[in-house]
């Protein structure tokens, strides 16, 4: 097995807690990384390909030229208050990872792909994973084109869009954004778990199965306003204890399925200290890995809004979803490959199988070709922030399992190419 | 017993649904009623103060004038879109009952004093009860002359306040606003329900026990904001979730109890979806007559925060009490007067005790004299509101048996004051 010749570039990741990164989509300072990411791949004697959402992608060549790449893909774009991990750690590892290869002189049945994924972050364009969205064909090319800046300044006769940056910081390509005119064999990335799950288990490597998913409700709740020294306890039609046994029931299911419940905003409409409330409204985020688990979970809320206004006279309840992302469950052929490559590198003991809270680009990619993610500890769990921290070691092991994985990947392929000769 | 002479009068009254009455403290339309009540005073031959607050006593002598008289009084004046009942009743009874008096040629012990006490409503001047709580030396006479107008515009070099306006409709007195140096034997007042429960149980009577006391309190929850989707149930710190669950055991106790508890303000104070509330507010309105059961329900809320925090990490809860009102109890022996007056009048079998739950002038008076009141029924318990209404029979039976209770009460001061003599 070949060693990963990456332990001086993450070092240079690691320079110590608090020393964030603002680099968010299409500005200047993430023209300043394209730049240097291609200059990296061209010094690996990779083949380039911009696309029309500004995807990037360094394409070593294999045996079969033919082939589609093996993708191995994250983002260099950050939160306005970000860190220096979350994405970014994927594209470093991957082109360490095209490195090795050449260095070691292997050849790989298809070409490989260090990828760099435009606007993952969504913050200055609000549309998370655009550039790998368009790819897939979930989300549409000239919406995304159009998408406005959120810092734009309002009086802007034009401000600035995802088109408008990429034409002026000229990584708007000719390659069509597309999974069809521009495949991959395979995704593989790697990133930061951006949760305490590994460090609290003491593990060092998540084999990431999937990407939860994830549904937003808002919940309106009309009664009847009364007065609060006068109106019987039972006499009362109060929006507001409706709402808060909700809340107090989102956890408790929550807790109950292994689910994420959240009531994030709740309030009264009336807002006065001596009314019986008649309006309230909440909101509701839940999320899990499986669907029947969330469509049990959102038919128990909703019968138990129905038994409480049944029991209540004069309540009305109306939830309604606002959002939803369904769940992403990872190709199991990839994983294996990401599992038993943990498993070599680290020890089975030190490998968790876990669950993406997360949304990444893999859960783009995973809707049109087989993908898989490895997840490597954040310090304290933090994550969006500039004390976002993943040590050297786990970097590199990282990266170490992001290259056997896809050697066992390119060694399924050449299994089934050639069965299929 | 006397037939009080009042059917025609409160026929007056009574002229149908949906016909309120804007007649804010010591506007030009307070001044014109208070005209009204001074020449129905004099036409009964009644001797007449006016006090430093502007509250009005029709006194007609008794046998002994050296004694306190003893009182009959509520308030003229309304809220902004009030009714034609709250308070009018209980002063224009008073007057009839002192006509009925003098009609037919009754000497009571110590004289009657029909009453007009100054801006119960609080509504324009933002202190309720202004008038008898001065009289009563709960509240200070030179702050409720300073007291400006919430109606003022913000720019007004000199806005209105209590003391311009008494000046200005010319109803600031000379006689000292002091139970001790303008004294009463007792205070009976007749007041509409306000509520339904006299309607509800088919009565037409209510001898009220007391008004109940009130505590408000604000809630405020620490705790940890954190990912909606990557922050396990067990570990949050959620501000929202606690106070749902104090807002639920508030209905509980109060249910349990027999008291009036209600969040009327809740909100978050993160608002997002998918933030875990770091922080989060709400107020506690709490009523009942008994002040032992409110110190038990405040302490068993306190308890359940503090075992709410306990087994919660990272929670912090403040609940502080803003503002508070002493429960009040009647009188026994005035009480026992309205109670047998009311029973000889309607039967046993259509009279209630209550409580009640507003305040009203009586629970000043009630701290310094004897006090007592009677209550008829509210249409629908409407209050606050021109679609209030008390039917001419209620009215009626209601003035009836404020006679009946001044007369007995009159008796009991002939028996204590031979007894002491």
């Amino acid at each position: 097995m070949s060693r990963i010749s990456s332990r001086s570039t993450f070092g240079r990741l690691e320079a110590g807690p608090h020393t964030g990164l603002c680099r968010q989509s299409l500005t200047d300072s993430d023209r300043e990384v394209r730049d240097w990411f291609l200059q990296q791949a061209e010094s690996l004697g990779c083949q380039i390909k911009v696309d029309e959402m500004g995807n990037l992608f360094a394409i070593l060549p294999g045996e079969d030229n033919s082939l589609p790449p093996i993708g191995m893909g994250s983002h260099l774009d950050s939160q306005p208050a970000g860190g220096r991990f979350d994405g970014i750690l994927g594209v470093i590892a991957a082109l360490q990872v095209l490195k090795t290869i050449k260095e070691n002189g292997i050849k790989t049945l298809p070409p490989l792909a260090a990828i760099d994924w435009t606007n993952e972050e969504g913050s200055r364009f609000p549309k998370m994973c655009a550039g790998s969205g368009v790819w897939a064909g979930t989300e549409g090319l000239s919406e995304c084109h159009d998408l406005a800046a959120i810092d734009a300044s309002p009086d802007e006769a034009a401000p600035p869009t995802m088109g408008s940056e990429l034409r002026r910081i000229n990584y708007i390509g000719s390659t069509p954004c597309s999974y069809l005119q521009n495949p991959l064999s395979a995704h593989f990335e790697l990133h930061i778990e951006q949760g305490s799950r590994l460090e609290r288990a003491q593990k060092k490597i998540g084999v990431v199965g999937g990407i939860q998913g994830m549904r937003w409700y808002t919940v309106h709740c009309q009664g009847t306003e009364a007065h609060a020294g006068a109106t019987p306890m039972d006499q009362r039609a109060d929006a507001l204890v409706v709402l808060a046994k909700f809340a107090v029931k989102v956890e408790e299911l929550s807790l109950q399925e292994g689910a994420f419940g959240t009531v994030g905003v709740m309030r009264t409409k009336t807002n006065s200290t001596n009314t019986v409330p008649g309006g309230a409204f909440c909101t509701l985020d839940l999320r899990h890995q499986i669907e029947g688990v969330l469509d049990r979970i959102e038919t128990e809320l909703r019968a138990y809004l129905s038994q409480l206004t049944t029991s209540r006279s004069g309540i009305t309840v109306l939830m309604g979803r606002t959002w939803s992302k369904r769940s992403v469950e990872f190709d199991q052929i990839a994983r294996d490959c990401v599992q038993s490559a943990a498993v070599n590198i680290v020890g089975e003991s030190m490998v968790m199988d876990m669950v993406s809270y997360a949304g990444h680009d893999s859960a783009e990619t995973a809707t049109v070709v087989p993908t898989a993610m490895i997840f490597v500890p954040s310090k304290d769990g933090v994550s969006h922030n500039p004390a976002e921290y993943t040590s050297e070691e786990h970097c590199d092991l990282g990266a170490q399992i992001l290259l056997e994985a896809v050697l066992k990947y390119d060694h399924h392929l050449r299994r089934t190419t050639t069965a299929s000769l």
